[in-house]
């Protein structure tokens, strides 16, 4: 368990884009962080208190967060000093980074130093099992989309936090880097073992209470050809009751595949539902998730008209609207 | 590369379904293996000449390739005698156990010492990319299944065989432990990082000549809840041409999934075929093949000709009535 609350390491990002994993618990997890740390030239800014190690331990912070990718992923002198630093000042450090801080042999010589732990989340810390396919309790409902990066996490995230204001039992479940580290904890999913995938994604949503929702955040797509596999053992690791149809209507082609278009949404439909089913027959497509950031406001309602009508379902933009209304058919 | 001839280790095989591994080897490749070299109160035979390791040697035999799994997969100290006799006398060894040769201190050392070669063929020996799905020429066909173990792998040798007769261009590529032990190379699929399954499959069929076939062995099913992801990767990687639909007819229930009932031969055709068109959209589905081994000579051929009826294609039993019609179907 990754402990809060966080200080951010920004570092020297020369850009917001460099700093999404920063940006993302702030957006998502704002209460978790206590504050930012800029190296000189960093142009991300969260809008945090600025502290230096010694002023984030003296807020409360317990783990150093990571929240930027720097050129290469690998990891600078310049940010050794500061890692070292914050080691040294009893805190933790978490990291989604490519290059491992396990494979840095001053930080693990100075975290064993002082009792403090480095947290690769990129890398699987148990041996999960293989899937077994029997009926758990409780409801799940996964995204699914018709790309990579579509706002899966989001729309996840965005219904966990309509449904606990409702008073409702929810979890996010966390599958990839920057959800791990918004929440505390999850399944790194594309580091798993082929074979594990499907066992990691039911012990990450294990048995729970009959009116508990596990929101299982999805990864890449079914139509993807990269990562369909992992897409493949979310939905039968899952064991979705509801599937969310994610989107994002401005991409030229898929994610990294410049001569693969997108699916249609009622493709992904389609396959999605055929698959989920076989796991769980009374699976449903309950509604659809469009990331409109690319467009105004007034193109963004024109487009989640044009697919609610297409689709017969109920389609919003959560990070915009709110997921109020995809929470309302979950039924 | 695993270098051959190969001396068959059978150790203390309980029965002969313990050395399914040595059985595979020796119906595929016969001419690959001097000979078999067993250990007191073994109940498998390959009928072929028994040896010592000098023996093995003396006839010629490269590697020796462990073709049994004893319970609980562990390697035993009778074991260990006669592996660290092999290195000692000039072989290297060949295991797909899931207990691995390099974690015994004593092989690692013998071999090192010796100059030998420790083949864990279960742990991929490559860094594998991420799937580009990138147009490649020459062809691929694909095994996909009702189930698990259902003949994919032997399909896809019985083709091969009938292809190179022919004077075809053909290879089977293999991506489990049993075919890579066959063959002497391949990809243990299920042992890749979830983000790499599809690029390695990319990577075990390259580019070809414009007339070559790879017949890839198929792994696990679509609609198997612990494996489909691996599947997936293989029908995305794999950007095949033809499909063949693999079936066990005498099946109760999926294999390892009491709960789960086979999908039907049209199931997997209709969804295998949609995901397949996603990376190749002139994949054709040309043929059944059925693992008829628990029916008798009649039954089967009446079990055969009620699928080649309601598929409406080409459907054999591979290993009893040879692949002809099947590679007649790639067309």
């Amino acid at each position: 368990m990754i402990l809060a609350p966080y200080l951010l390491f920004l570092g020297d990002a020369p850009d917001a884009l460099a700093a999404k994993v920063a940006q993302g618990i702030r957006d998502w997890r704002p209460e978790a962080s206590v504050g930012q740390l800029r190296l000189p030239g960093c142009q991300a800014d969260m809008g945090l208190p600025e502290m230096t190690v010694a002023q984030g331990v003296a807020a409360g912070a317990k783990t150093l967060v990571i929240g930027v990718a720097n050129r290469g992923g690998f990891i600078s002198d310049a940010w050794i000093a500061v890692l070292r630093e914050a080691l040294e000042a009893g805190m933790d450090i978490a990291s989604g980074l490519h290059n491992l801080l396990r494979d840095v042999p001053e930080l693990v010589e100075v975290a064993a130093a002082n009792g403090r732990v480095l947290h690769d989340v990129r890398v699987p810390s148990v041996q999960y099992p293989i899937a077994n396919g029997v009926r758990r309790a409780g409801k799940r409902c996964l995204a699914i989309g018709t790309d990579c990066s579509v706002g899966k996490m989001y729309t996840g995230i965005a219904m966990e936090r309509e449904m606990l204001e409702r008073g409702m039992k929810a979890t996010f479940r966390a599958t990839g880097q920057t959800g791990i580290l918004i929440t505390g904890g999850g399944v790194p999913l594309d580091a798993v073992i082929a074979d594990f995938m499907a066992g990691a994604v039911e012990y990450l949503t294990p048995d729970n209470e009959p009116d508990h929702w596990d929101l299982i955040e999805g990864q890449g797509s079914l139509f993807h050809a990269s990562y369909s596999g992992v897409t493949m053992a979310l939905v039968h690791g899952g064991q979705p009751d509801a599937l969310i149809l994610c989107h994002e209507p401005t991409r030229p082609h898929m994610r990294g595949l410049p001569d693969y278009q997108l699916p249609s949404l009622h493709d992904v439909h389609e396959v999605g539902l055929r698959l989920a089913r076989v796991v769980n027959p009374a699976c449903e497509v309950v509604g659809v998730s469009v990331n409109t950031a690319a467009l105004d406001g007034a193109e963004a309602l024109a487009c989640l008209a044009v697919i609610e009508t297409e689709m017969g379902l109920p389609t919003v933009d959560p990070f915009r609207q709110g997921a109020g209304r995809l929470v309302d058919a979950l039924g």
